[in-house]
């Protein structure tokens, strides 16, 4: 299995860059990954930055081959637990699984339409920067579940 | 208000002492708080850790004289904007408000039965330190939405 997350601009704050360098040496243990970043659409409305970095996400070639998971609060929630089940059956079937986390504006309806599945990390409302850290962190945590390792803290 | 965080151990891990201290930093614009750190039990079972670590928790003063809200997968989920009107709410009755975090291995029944308020922040399972930091975050969040206040990403 391969993951690729697609994300908009990279990620800005010192300490969510550090967040998230530890969980992907962790993930990096149990799956090959690549971080495909878009450019955000700027001067723009949040509306037209929504359109035009979705279209633009859409556009990589990762989305249109890999299952593509788009992240969105309007998604299905899953416990950790759920989530390593799912890992699990989608490995029987996907090689490549893309990983869709829009910009400070979310993603269009046009992309969740397109997604294979939608998911939501919460309701509340986090920034595109956490939620990629908590992504990084689940998928770890996936992994040690499935493979019934202690999670190290 | 003010606002008592009454935690199981220091946070340990240098990444997510950084993501509390920006937080913490942003939410000290809003409210006080104080945070009262209770050791973690050692050299016992998870079932005694969480047992007895409750017991301490609530032995604390700001347990018995706030508002107690606990922070637990088997509670209430709450929007970002749901959590700013309840805190909009609790406001006009109660001046002290205590977050309880368990620790590793979380809190007892008989705690979350005296808790005022169960807090659930996502079916995910997440570590008590990431725990420490989403609620700060959420907690600024929910004071920029109630004083219509743009958030700074």
């Amino acid at each position: 299995m391969h993951f690729t997350f697609l994300f908009v601009d990279k990620t800005r704050s010192p300490i969510w860059q550090a967040t998230e360098a530890e969980y992907l040496e962790r993930l990096s243990r149990f799956v090959k990954y690549s971080i495909k970043i878009i450019p955000p659409v700027k001067n723009k409305t949040a509306a037209e930055c929504i359109i035009q970095e979705s279209k633009n996400l859409l556009a990589d070639k990762s989305a249109r081959d890999c299952f593509l998971v788009a992240l969105d609060k309007s998604g299905h929630s899953l416990s950790s637990e759920g989530l390593s089940e799912k890992l699990s059956l989608l490995q029987n079937n996907h090689s490549e699984i893309a990983f869709i986390i829009g910009g400070a504006f979310g993603l269009s309806g046009g992309l969740l339409e397109k997604a294979d599945f939608v998911w939501s990390l919460s309701p509340l409302t986090f920034t595109h920067e956490m939620a990629r850290t908590i992504i990084f962190e689940q998928l770890y945590r996936a992994f040690t579940i499935n493979k019934n390792l202690p999670y190290h803290y």
